[in-house]
């Protein structure tokens, strides 16, 4: 199993239709095969400067690899991830 | 609930006897009333700096607040935690 996590800060003003509307389309990527656990977080602790985060589970490198590579993805990646999110940071787990 | 999780790189050398104590006598954390889910992780994204986490659940915020003053808490924070981590940055969750 490996989680993969990111938590991130929206370029749109907080409580905004925007940035609903980010959060719903972004619902998208539970569509792609292999993605298990799909979370949408609010991140509340006052030690870092984000927002919100997202957590899912992959069975293998290999299917969270292919998720990577999904047209889904890339697409989601491309037209909404780069142009509004003002900053972020992926952290992937694995049972230690 | 409230997912608190740290994200971290200890002091010592990786796969050393002092990192793999640290890890094991962070387990005390368990103990604590209200700790639940509690999971070591090892940190395996190439796009970040740290190389653990930690994860638990609380079931409010009055729950987290005692898990801070617990006394065991606090002795393994003075302790263990600040001579032997070298960085980290603590990301908390609730449902979205």
């Amino acid at each position: 199993m490996i989680r993969h996590t990111v938590v991130f800060a929206l370029k749109h003003a907080k409580d905004s239709a925007e940035e609903a509307k980010f959060l719903e389309d972004a619902k998208v990527l539970i569509e792609i095969p292999g993605v298990e656990k799909f979370e949408q977080l609010r991140q509340v602790s006052a030690k870092n400067d984000y927002d919100f985060g997202f957590s899912m589970e992959f069975a293998d490198q290999a299917t969270y690899d292919a998720y990577n590579a999904h047209p889904k993805h890339v697409a989601f990646v491309e037209g909404r991830w780069i142009p509004e999110v003002d900053r972020f940071m992926e952290i992937d787990y694995v049972a230690l």
